[in-house]
């Protein structure tokens, strides 16, 4: 994580974070043992969570607690220990937040308000948590200020695309070892994980089958090549089903009815109600595990649906998560958030601010430098004609 | 162009812009006679001129005069009477102005300023022109306020990836009958046009290589599975040369004295100054014609550089410009521009506007009816999710 | 075509053609000028004609005669003059033979068997072409060796792949200018043409559809990513059809039946038999020209097909055939192989022979070298490893 | 793997191969139990050992051995154990040999020829394997027929370029977690393997770069959109290297000594001498295992080169092999051959026989059957055509 290494470096005299506590609730990885590494170096206390029951390796976990983190998160928890584990974090009465999934950042508002006065600010990491929070902040109901860390371009188009395209994926190989050249492929949701996954399908030779809510995402995906079904048509053309959508419900009762015996359903969108599990236990015997991560469940009539990773998400559970070479870039916008938040965040409103240009570009311009790509500069004369409306055809 | 036609239907009755002179400057092709048919049908007068020496479509033009309007355009237009032909538009007097490019809006500004006064407001179809006028807007010179239609997702998103990206390289193989695959193509710019021209030029079986001068764009580029260069070098390697920045001085002549013998050149942004022809003239003898549109230029040591169209949009002047599947929208987005100014332009300020997300789905919806591609629709439950930040994980 | 500018240079002096007079039938154009001065300038006497009625280009035709060589061809040709042209060649009375389609060939076997006796042997150009020469030849009718240069790797694996495959959707852009993205395009037939037909349209944003009547070919289309299904289903669904088949009857009166409003038919395939036009001509009223190569026939319930170039090879008829990238491997074949022919065809059996694997290696070793590319070498110790059965595990 | 469920179903109750001894040498995997399944089902005994020391997975040999075949085969072989295993299979005195790899038919020509009078015949699985069987047959060493499996169409054309493509590439993300996007992968090799290998990187986003020794695979490589480079060039850019060869000592010395810090190297070719790891040992101080699969290699200078799977097969040892969908038909071919082989193996001669076209063309419409796929037949009309060489153009 080049990008990471150089911010921590810029940081670690300077010490901007100092007098700090940051309550985090982010997946425990590796990649995320050096954000956490960063920020201390950067002077300040963390305490951290994990946002997803199934996402923690416990090794790091171990680790960082070795290393004087205040670290409550394992593999496997609960629903009661996953809100046990967030409460814990929040015993360090943290002057900065910083969320994936916004369970953090809900669970102040909800439970404990009073923290609220003391808190500078805080982050998001992930579109779903941003669109609720702006939905609070659009009903006054926003306590303190947030950055949309998701809305970094340098998050975004990289993380969203290119780490969840791939590593959903590479869950649904490890999950399954199903050949994808010449299965049909059903991606819920167009948006930036969904395209990401879809082309990379697309690339290791399924056919693809999109399915969509928003008009204009679902001509993008028709003109990309994709056809595009309802999802009540898709389901009975489907082998493997993936939802990127952030929406529950997408995958139901009357779509498991249609589909084709030994279909395969997972999800890469934050929350696991994307596919409706009540439903599919309703209508199927106790499933089996057949695999790792791979829950078989025998319909009524004999139709056999395979679940993965419990419906959690699948790049996560199954697979590694995002390549540490995204997660550079985004944890980047996380550091760089929390500093300036440290800054400047008591003098902005309780409302949610997306991340500037400038700092995006920085963290893009670290990262080709690391990579060892040259790119062209605009000459004066050549800005001067950017802003130039004195000259015609 | 089954969009327009829909929305012709519905405001041919009501007649929105009866009463209103439009002055528009736009390529004069078969698809803009649709878009004149359908604002003189919702009640406007229209005169017109084309924005681009080069594309007039003569027989339109023809065919639209001998149907009453107002048209002054005529393929070949010198410098003095592209002028000429627009400033004879501006004599009705317009109460809108329709660009494409900024060039009327500009003529009016520096020329005619008073006209300004009895102008409810304007549209501009380009990102080029977009960025002018925002910078003339910024600097409070901006005389009426503008619509930027470009800044449409069903205009930018569609109109410069899929049309610019297929008419570009269908103009290089009218203009030179080459074998794409195999070839080294080296596209400047990775905007929309650029990455529309880029992932169709990989998919005929080129090999691509990016130039950038914006980080974020580059790094997009480069995860996309192109390589980045700084031009200097991509000059070396090119086969083909595809310029889609907006910014003049691309390929200038310390990128014309490395390229190989054989090199073509051309231009699928806004205006002819992206390639510097004033450094090519002078290094190479008086060129010829070797076939249509393209024209070869002998430099001093042998080396042969074929320069097509002239330098001007190769899609226009060497193939026949966006196929008409992506002008529908993008000239429903001029028309519902125009018939919203007409009702509340008197009321908006003095700057760049952008379309509002109901236009643009609207539009999306309609074209996918007319294809008939169904999607789904979020159930009152889903909707409810969307806003609902009580629950977690 | 720097791999025949190579090999006229190698064979100018020595001139191993003298005293052979070659009678050839195959596409009068830019290239095959390029084959005929090399085949003259290695000794032979040449007369001409062309293998399609509609694929000469008149101005070369008129500079090959201002030249000296005796050619009869023309654009336009009515069937008697087509045959009345290669009857003209074989007046020569000709040692050599060389086509493309077979025509010359059979009319030597059905009109002018004696000549037979005089002639060395012959070349052939095409899929279809060899097919029926070796029915001939399995049937003991062929009366002299023919050498199948369609079958060498690097005549059908570039020639048909990647030659036809651009060639065939230039075709359809200059006759419909029509946006590739977003449709649905039906290819018949996934050997070399449709297969890079295929991909190329994939590759510009086209949703393809695959029929094959061979179960190897269908499957690979289907890992391959596409949709395989029978053309009676296929029918309903596409939005542009080409045929590559060599087959006749591929698209009939009952596709016809099912056929979209506005489908777009046209033929890549040799002959113009694969669409069954005169189904087509009973369905429909005399048909418009609605644009170059592009006819309107209306349907008794009032749905159009628009029918490309009358079913001739749309990438000839429409487009520019095969780029001279490709032309230049292919041709180097059919010289290099009359060569041989006329050393050592009086020692040849009668049938057909395929093209050598070192003639295959050489071209493609000249090609490289003329781009510019490198490539790796076995080492001697590598050699021997490759027949080395000693070794194991 | 409902190809082989269908001809188990077929030959179970003739049992076209009782009384035979059938020794197999092949990795011992789920897939594998099915075809030993299907072979004893039709009446054989048999005796099987894996092809490759780090292949074999325990419980399916556990299982296997709980039912009764006699195996000889467990993860983790040394070199001395490998060949014990072999030996004991041919303890049966096999009447028909199996094989991947030739390592059991060429024990018993080096050690065993004694066993050949008894031998009826064998098979062959790989393209390395044939290519030396092939030479031994050109000396006139073979000591009885052997079925080249891999050249079946429905083989080699799928197993190699859709199922090494896919699990090569399964086996680097096992192993490193890195993100494809953006890096450059070197592909050593434009066979089928390194074709589906390419591929398919290029699908997930690498940029690919091809190295080659054949001309025509290079310029296929070429005209696909590869960029071709002698390895020599090729190994400063790489950050992914894949070998696909079956040639040894692809990467040597002077490859290291010139790559980036931090690439990574593995093979997906039969044997692990592609990679000279002799030449890495002593350029490095001894590895360290980083992750499964993954030693780092420190070099003199610092750079580190990641070597994967200790160089042996990377989709076998790091991932799951060729998945079940492929391995189907290959499968499928080995047993009809074992079939055929018992029936007619006395009356063939000592060489390399084809897989007939009847045999692969009846395994690819069962497998379309099976996968609910219809294809177009030739009516027999259109059949009469094929063989027509009476009409022209």
């Amino acid at each position: 994580m080049p990008v990471m290494a150089h911010l921590q470096r810029r940081f670690e005299t300077s010490k901007p974070l100092a007098g700090h506590r940051i309550a985090g609730c982010l997946h425990v990885t590796k990649e995320t043992a050096v954000l956490i590494g960063a920020l201390r170096a950067a002077g300040a206390e963390v305490a951290w969570s994990g946002c997803n029951p199934l996402s923690t390796q416990d090794d790091v976990a171990a680790a960082l607690a070795a290393d004087g983190v205040s670290i409550f998160a394992w593999h496997g928890l609960s629903v009661d220990e996953f809100y046990w584990c967030i409460d814990a974090t929040l015993k360090c009465r943290p002057t900065l937040t910083l969320d994936d999934g916004a369970d953090l950042i809900f669970r102040v508002h909800s439970r404990f308000p009073e923290l609220a006065d003391g808190i500078l600010g805080g982050t998001e990491e992930t579109t779903t948590g941003v669109q609720r929070l702006q939905a609070m902040a659009n009903d006054g109901k926003l306590l303190y200020p947030v950055v949309a860390v998701n809305n970094a371009e340098t998050k975004w188009d990289f993380d969203n695309v290119y780490g969840t395209g791939q590593s959903a994926l590479d869950g649904v190989l490890r999950a399954t070892s199903i050949l994808l050249a010449g299965k049909t492929l059903v991606v819920a949701g167009f948006g930036h994980c969904g395209r990401g996954t879809a082309v990379r399908a697309r690339g290791m030779g399924a056919r693809v089958v999109i399915t969509e809510v928003d008009p204009i995402a679902a001509l993008k995906a028709i003109l990309d090549g994709f056809e595009v079904l309802p999802m009540a048509e898709a389901a009975a053309h489907g082998d493997v089903f993936i939802t990127t959508t952030g929406m529950r419900d997408v995958i139901t009762r009357r779509h498991f009815m249609v589909m084709k015996d030994g279909a395969v359903i997972c999800n890469a969108g934050h929350y696991d109600c994307e596919l409706n599990l009540d439903d599919l236990n309703e209508m199927a015997a106790p499933p089996t595990e057949v695999r790792d991560n791979n829950q078989e469940f025998v319909l009524a009539d004999g139709r056999r649906i395979y679940l993965l990773a419990q419906g959690r998400l699948i790049n996560l559970a199954a697979a590694e998560g995002h390549p540490s070479e995204v997660m550079d870039m985004s944890f980047a916008n996380q550091f760089l958030s929390m500093v300036s938040l440290a800054v400047d965040g008591c003098a902005r409103d309780r409302k949610v601010y997306s991340i500037s240009g400038e700092q995006d570009r920085e963290i893009a311009t670290i990262k080709l430098r690391t990579m060892g790509v040259g790119i062209d500069e605009l000459s004066p004369a050549q800005q001067g004609y950017l802003q130039d409306y004195s000259q015609g055809t």
